[in-house]
C-alpha cells in the first residue's frame, strides 16, 4: 500500500516479478478492494502464487515513526513484518514510511546479536562495472562507533556473500583521507576497524570515490549516507534528462537530427547501469528476517528490482549469514 | 605554494588572472626560488602588477590544523593572512591546508560580530542556468543551530549581492520535508528561521533536489556540505569522463567518427557549466576580510576561477554587507 503511487505501481511490479521468477510466491498484504482490481490482468500461473491478505489501515508516509509505530495494528506494514515473523513469508518488502518501518521491524523481528540498530544498505554500481556495498542510508540519523563497526561487518558480509568478494576493502566515507579527519565517532570506528584481522579495512574515502570502485564496502553515518545517495541520483537524473532534451532548439537536417537521437540513446545505454531505477530496495540488514525498503518514488520496473533483491537476500540467507559472522568477530554481548 | 600541484599551477594562474582583469594586483607569498622561474614568460604589464612576499616555511596538507596554527609563523599561509590584515592586501587565495586556513583566518582576521564560526561557501550551478549558494562546506565538522542560523542569514547576504536576488530563497538541507525529519540542530535551527523576517525561509530541501534551482540558498554542517560537494563532483567527472571516452571501442566509419565525436562536443559544452573546475573557489565567510579557499586538487583553469571569486567578494564589499545585515536580524551579542 506504500510509496507515491501505492498499489498502482507495487501490483503491477509484483505481477512481473512472478512471470520474471517461476518459484516465486507472494503475498500482497493491504486493502483488498484497491488490490483485486488491478489483478485482472494476472493469468493462472500468477494468481496461482499470490494471495492478498487484508489489511485495515495504512501507515501514512509523512506520520511520525514513534507515533505510527503505537498505532500501527491492523496496518499493512505491520502485518506483512508479522508473516515474516511467523514465517509464514521470509522477506517483507515496502515502499512506505521508512522510520516506521526501521521500528516496527526492530521492534517484531529483534536485532541479531551484537547488533545495536539495523541499517539501510544497498549497492551502488560504479565506475569499474562492479558494485559497492553502501550503509547506512537513513535508519540511523545518529551513529555512534560501534555502530559504524557493526555496519562495517556486516556490509563486509553481504558484499562477500551478493557480491561474490573473499575479501572485500572496507572504507569509512570522511572528508579527508588523513586520520585526523572528521567527527570523533568516525575516528573512533577507524581504530577499531584497523585492528579486526576480520575485515580488510582500507582508510577513509572521500565522497568524489564513491562511484570509482576504490572500496567494496563503504561505511557511514544514516545522515549522511541518505545525502550521498539522494545528491548523486540527483545529478544522474539531471544528467540523463539533459541527455533526453539534447534535441530540442535549433533546427537541424533530418540525417543529423536521427544520428544525434542514435548517440543519445548509446549514451543513454552507458548510463543505464547508474539509473537509480536499477538499483532500488534498500536492505534493512541486522534483523532475524529480510526487510527490504523500496524508494517511495519508486516506478513499476524499481519496484521490482525491490522485489528481486528480496529473493536475494532470501537466497543468501543474509541474516543468517552475518549472525554467524557475528559471533565470530564481536565478543558475546551481554 | 598549497594544493596538490604549488607554484606550478598557482602561479599561471595568476599570470593568467593578471592578463584577464587589468585592475588586479597580485602579492605571491611563498619561496622565491619556487616562484621566480615560473614568471619567466610574464610581460611588462603582468610583472608590474605582482609582487613576490618570500616566506620560509609552508604548512603542509596534512598537518594537524590545531598544531599548523601554532607553529605557522613565517609560512606563506600566515604571511598571506598577515597582509590582509594589514590592509596591505584585500583578499587571500590559498589551495593550503584547509583546517589551518579556517583556524589561521579566525586567529588573525576575526569572525564578524555574530558570527561564532566562520563558513565556506560556494555557489553551484543548477540546471536552470543559475546558482545555488551552498554553506557549509567543510570548515565547521559539528554545527549546532546557532551557527546554521548564522550560515543561512549570511548565505541570504551574498545571494543578494553576489546572485542579485532581492528575497533569495533559504532551505535547509535534510533527510526528508517533514518538520519532524533529520538531527536536532536542524529542527531547531528551522524553528528559529521560519520566525525571522529578514530570511524568507522555505524549508527542508532534500540532496536529490540540489541542483534543481529549487532553493537559492542552501545551509548544511560542514561534514555533510563536504560529503555532498564532493559526491557531486564525483558524478559529474565521471560522467564528463565518460562522454569523452565514447569514442573509443567499436571501428566505425570515418563520417561517423567526426560527426560522433562533434556531437560529443556539444554535449560536453551543454554539461560544462557543471565542471567542477568552473565553479572553484569557496569563499571564507564571516571574517572581517576576503579569504578564499580553492580545491587542493584545482588545475590552472580553476584556480585563475578562485582568483576571479575574491575579485567579486572584494567588489562587492561582501564582509561588510553581511557585517550590516547581521547587525539588524540578530541581537547584539555580549
Amino acid at each position: 500500500m506504500g510509496g507515491d503511487f501505492g498499489p498502482a505501481v507495487t501490483v503491477p511490479a509484483a505481477l512481473q516479478a512472478l512471470e520474471s521468477n517461476s518459484q516465486l510466491n507472494l503475498l500482497l498484504v493491504g486493502n483488498p478492494d484497491a488490490i483485486t482490481p488491478l489483478l485482472a490482468k494476472a493469468d493462472f500461473d500468477q494468481r496461482s502464487r499470490l494471495q492478498i491478505i487484508p489489511a485495515q489501515s495504512v501507515i501514512a508516509s509523512d506520520a511520525r515513526p514513534s507515533h505510527a509505530v503505537r498505532n500501527s495494528r491492523g496496518s499493512s506494514m505491520r502485518i506483512a513484518l508479522e508473516l515474516v515473523k511467523e514465517g509464514r513469508a521470509q522477506a517483507c518488502v515496502s515502499a512506505g514510511n521508512t522510520g516506521a518501518l526501521m521500528g516496527l521491524s526492530k521492534l517484531l523481528l529483534k536485532p541479531l546479536d551484537g547488533i545495536e540498530r539495523p541499517a539501510l544498505v544497498t549497492m551502488l554500481p560504479h565506475q569499474m562495472r562492479g558494485k559497492t556495498v553502501v550503509l547506512d542510508l537513513g535508519a540511523n540519523v545518529d551513529c555512534d562507533s560501534d555502530m559504524l563497526v557493526q555496519f562495517a561487518i556486516m556490509g563486509s558480509v553481504l558484499a562477500e556473500e551478493l557480491l561474490g568478494l573473499s575479501q572485500p576493502r572496507v572504507a569509512l566515507l570522511n572528508i579527508g583521507e588523513e586520520e585526523t579527519k572528521g567527527p570523533e565517532p568516525i575516528r573512533s570506528a577507524a581504530a577499531v576497524l584497523a585492528a579486526l584481522p576480520a575485515i580488510q579495512y582500507i582508510g577513509y574515502l572521500e565522497a568524489n570515490e564513491l562511484l570509482t570502485g576504490k572500496t567494496d564496502v563503504l561505511v557511514c553515518d544514516g545522515f549522511v549516507g541518505n545525502v550521498t545517495l539522494k545528491t548523486m541520483e540527483g545529478v544522474v537524473r539531471m544528467f540523463l534528462s539533459l541527455l533526453k532534451s539534447q534535441s530540442e532548439g535549433k533546427k537541424r537536417a533530418w540525417w543529423l537530427i536521427l544520428l544525434k537521437h542514435w548517440l543519445q540513446k548509446s549514451l543513454q545505454r552507458r548510463f543505464s547501469h547508474l539509473n537509480p531505477d536499477q538499483y532500488n530496495g534498500a536492505c534493512l540488514l541486522g534483523l532475524r528476517g529480510t526487510v527490504i525498503k523500496s524508494h517511495g518514488a519508486a516506478n513499476q520496473r524499481a519496484f521490482e528490482v525491490a522485489i528481486e533483491q528480496a529473493v536475494q537476500a532470501v537466497r543468501r540467507q543474509i541474516p543468517e549469514r552475518i549472525a554467524s559472522r557475528l559471533k565470530s568477530v564481536l565478543p558475546k554481548s551481554d
